[in-house]
């Protein structure tokens, strides 16, 4: 490891493994298929990380790990909570809090140490969610005390179902992601985290009455609007440079803090009854029973019924952690170090099976915290742009260059080791102390996140902007409007469908639909855009030559012009259109960026952080 | 009257009323004393303005008139009875809604139809709820029966101190208003109305309990928050500009309709408990009286106790009605038709005395309304500036120019009909649907447009921002920042000083204080400012010819450049920083116009409203 971590200082040695050559591409034979080698992905997966091993500790001294260790801290907890909320009063109190939090340390701990790519975060995600209840929806109508056990194996089937598909390299289809699926997907996670955002309002009004329904709504809202403006405040050009960095990574701690403090004011909010996270006796399972779920006890018939669901799982984590893992090293982040699809799922394939059996809710790549990780690690660097007309007037404006990321795997296990510490008595106390309408703002917070910056919603208000204050190096103004019109209604229909299925009790079938978008874009969609169409409409989500080395190489054409046609200058300043889905603060890059782009005689000014 | 409109269509002739001159300034012997020529003032202000009455008549018909009309309606309604709610808990329910609905409606008929600037719209201000509660407390120490005839006393002690002050052309003094004083008395006014939302919704917790306290805060928040939105929306670049302009002039009005029917939602919403505007019998005072109050059944001690109290009303209706008065005519305003303050002012007497002696609150010049109503009458274009950059690039932004103003006198007639009708049985009853809580939304948006555009806020936020940042073509940055940072600083401490005395016993003397802003401008601030730094901060608040006329003329030095010096070219687009106090919409004109002076280069592409 010593004699790597040497060999990880010299860039173009890096560039030697990062890039070490797996495709299936040009192969003859019976080399051709990608189920007669198993193992080969997760080998050279494997073979391309080790080497950094060493450098993802030591690259780990710096301010940037412990902001981002506080900011994924709050940022997987809360949503968990407030995911685990919903959960527990839908799966008849199978899964609580402590269930949440040791489902989230384990994957912490896990995808920290052993992952190829730690900056994936790993936790409970909404989707789990849904998939838990509605599978205890259709269970109860047959025999709810089933339910652990039947839950156990749906967890040994989807690991066993993880384990083939990383085995079989089946990962290499995810390059053929671009932001069309992508975005989408985006926009359903977001839309679904508000809908559990007013789905627990609503509950607070059912539970706690009128008061408390109304006070909860309050502070929902006004804790939105408090992060919200810390992070607006975070990305002006307001201040030094370091105070509004301290903004944007902390913007969740102070007004978590504060409304927490607000429900406890004492006298009439105090009396208001408002709900509370619901805790248990630390380290023990909320349902009186040991953490090993009986699963060996339940009926033949009920094991293979399992098997379908465990494959729906599969597929749902196919997607969703992939994605997670793709957006996080995502095109608009520098990164240096390789990606690893198929040993990562693996490694999902292992916490599926131990959170199975364990009966905890099964983690999964986060989206959009994911790629949130990725952006409070990564050093961004505010420059003046000074752009001067014609007649000697200037212009100035922020622009914020991403200029490295502090890739590790330290901030990821911290992290790991606070959620640890936060399973223990005194801890859980202090998480009872929290209002349930606060992850209500959560909700609003992290759904809305996903939807501000969304590609779709960016398209959709470029189609209602009247025409002549449009830019006419817009890169959209080089196509047909009725065309970007086509392209966001597909996506609008896809988003539209699987949040119609995920409301009724075929909720589990909606990874089904989701994936259905990729063939939809790969195949169909060439045939309705022209190439130029796609180029300006669409991209792949993750374009790294670091990234797509684990999925064997650039998909072949998918209808839209690739790297060389674009550098050979085919079509300018593309990229600046669409350079994110994320965060609000990368959002924040991705205009600056595109300013400056259409402008071109730009004198940098100074280069600060 | 059909000559005159004739005349009135030659813009040469309406230039030689309209400035016609009327000056104290250069006088010798006897003529220079402003108090030896009774009546010179208003004289001179019906000289000028009768010639434009049949004009005023015929020129309104147009969609802006309508328009107006409706908006005004509501601007000037819904802040009346938010102000009227307060006012009635706070003076034992002496006065109630019919009594500010008569005085509203009685304002806008006589400033209709005689006042010599219709722009300026007269109603119930939160001042003269301060001032008569305030006054309600010093009586009810001795005995709280005398408070109709004294409040009677008052108001015919103000009619005299006003009719003494326009006769005597004292009115002139108003022309040292510049926008040091104009700012500072929007700024406290806009806190003012925000402190009495947050006092609305602490009464409702007082008087309804919890559940509707909460349910009332979220009603004004979401209800600030609609309106908000459809103003910005209203601003924007989306879509049509007639679109835009129905956001824009009905802003109050849907949201005031969704928000007063969801509080009447059938179920958990209407039984919350929250409380309605209160109404009476209609056209009866809220008390058992009739309407003349019998004022000679005072003892001649309280009608000479009353009589410093009167002339506190008239200081605060001389600076508050002028001040309305003036930023209704504002420079960024093209007016073209002359001002008449001396006339405007001895009519605000009679409207004293008469309201005096009915026992209604007394009206006087409302801020922010009394802009607003020219702001909705201006015809706004919306230019696309194209800026070309030295390397052949563009930029395209939005500039929104002030073309015209439709000066009439039907809309405020109109108006003020609607204001009767709202006075009858039904439409009572209407009024009684709202619930308090709209007004708490009501006053944050008022308070909230007040403060957002203010000069004091803007100068804070440019002291913030990071310096780089800064255009170096901003006439800010010609100054020292220490400069700056006094300037607010003096501001600042004013208003703080007039919201801390407003806030105790001895809040009827705050108009000494705000007046006391002027002097200070005009003999104290030149001896710590140099001419360019005034210059650079402070401006004339309107500096219209056709306005200043009706003042005796430009003001004397009042240590900065004035016009011709100005013109000159001393000092480069100074006037651009500082273009208005008032609307949301004309902020937009503020920011874009500025931005055009700084670019030079630019092309108009279209002409469009």
């Amino acid at each position: 490891m010593n004699s790597n971590s040497e060999e990880s200082k010299d860039p173009e040695l890096r560039r030697v493994h990062t890039t070490k050559s797996y495709t299936f591409e040009g192969q003859r034979g019976w080399r051709r298929y990608r189920a007669l080698r198993p193992g080969l992905g997760m080998w050279h997966d494997v073979k391309r990380r080790l080497p950094y091993y060493w450098s993802d500790l030591v690259d780990a001294w710096t301010y940037r790990t412990f902001a981002s260790t506080v900011r994924m801290y709050f940022v997987n907890l809360l949503p968990a909570i407030a995911f685990t909320l919903d959960m527990t009063r839908r799966t008849g109190e199978f899964y609580g809090i402590n269930e949440a939090l040791f489902a989230s340390a384990l994957a912490a701990m896990v995808f920290s140490i052993l992952s190829a790519q730690p900056l994936t975060i790993v936790g409970v995600t909404g989707l789990i969610s849904l998939f838990n209840y509605t599978t205890y929806d259709i269970i109860k109508q047959y025999d709810v005390t089933l339910y652990p056990q039947f839950m156990a194996w749906v967890g040994i089937w989807g690991s066993i179902f993880h384990w083939i598909v990383s085995f079989l390299n089946y990962c290499d289809y995810m390059k053929y992601i671009t932001d069309f699926s992508s975005e989408s997907f985006g926009l359903y996670v977001g839309i679904i985290y508000i809908i559990k955002g007013v789905e627990e309002l609503v509950n607070e009004f059912s539970v706690a009455g009128s008061t408390a329904g109304y006070l909860s709504c309050l502070i929902a809202i006004l804790y939105f609007g408090s992060v919200y403006a810390l992070e607006k405040l975070g990305s002006s050009t307001m201040w030094k440079p370091w105070c509004r960095s301290i903004l944007a990574d902390y913007s969740f701690i102070f007004p978590t803090l504060f409304w927490v403090g607000f429900a406890h004011f004492p006298g009439r909010l105090h009396h208001s009854g408002i709900t509370y996270v619901p805790i248990h006796k630390a380290f023990h399972p909320t349902q009186p029973r040991s953490w090993l779920i009986d699963f060996w006890n339940l009926d033949a018939k009920w094991v293979f019924v399992a098997l379908p669901f465990g494959f729906l799982l599969m597929l749902l984590f196919y997607y969703d952690h992939n994605v997670s893992s793709l957006t996080a090293q995502a095109r608009q982040f520098p990164l240096k170090k390789p990606a690893g699809f198929h040993w990562d799922f693996f490694l999902l394939g292992c916490t599926t099976f131990v959170a199975g059996i364990l009966g905890l809710p099964l983690p999964n790549g986060l989206v959009p915290q994911a790629p949130v990780h990725t952006d409070s690690l990564t050093i961004y660097e505010t420059h003046v742009d000074v752009v001067r007309t014609i007649d000697g007037g200037e212009l100035r404006r922020p622009r914020v260059e991403a200029t490295a990321v502090v890739e590790q795997r330290v901030s990821h296990f911290l992290m790991g080791l606070a959620l640890i510490g936060t399973m223990t008595g005194p801890l859980l106390v202090v998480l009872h102390t929290m209002p349930a309408a606060v992850f209500g703002g959560v909700f609003f917070l992290v759904g809305w996140g996903s939807i501000e910056t969304n590609g779709v919603l960016q398209k959709l208000i470029y189609l209602q902007a009247e025409t002549r204050f449009l830019e006419s190096s817009h890169p959209l103004t080089t196509i047909r409007r009725r065309k970007i019109a086509l392209y966001i209604s597909l996506q609008i229909l896809g988003v539209a469908a699987t949040i119609a299925i995920s409301q009724s009790i075929a909720a589990i079938g909606f990874p089904v639909l989701i994936i259905a978008l990729i063939p939809l874009r790969t195949f169909l969609m060439p045939k309705w855009f022209t190439r130029k169409e796609l180029s300006v409409l669409d991209s792949l989500t993750a374009k790294n030559k670091a990234v797509l080395a684990s999925l064997g190489g650039r998909p072949q054409d998918i209808g839209y012009f690739d790297e060389g046609e674009e550098a050979a200058g085919a079509i300018e300043g593309i990229d600046s259109e669409r350079d994110n889905i994320v965060g609000l603060r990368l959002e924040r890059s991705r205009s600056r960026g595109a300013v400056r782009q259409r402008m071109g005689s730009i004198t940098r000014q100074s280069t600060e952080h």
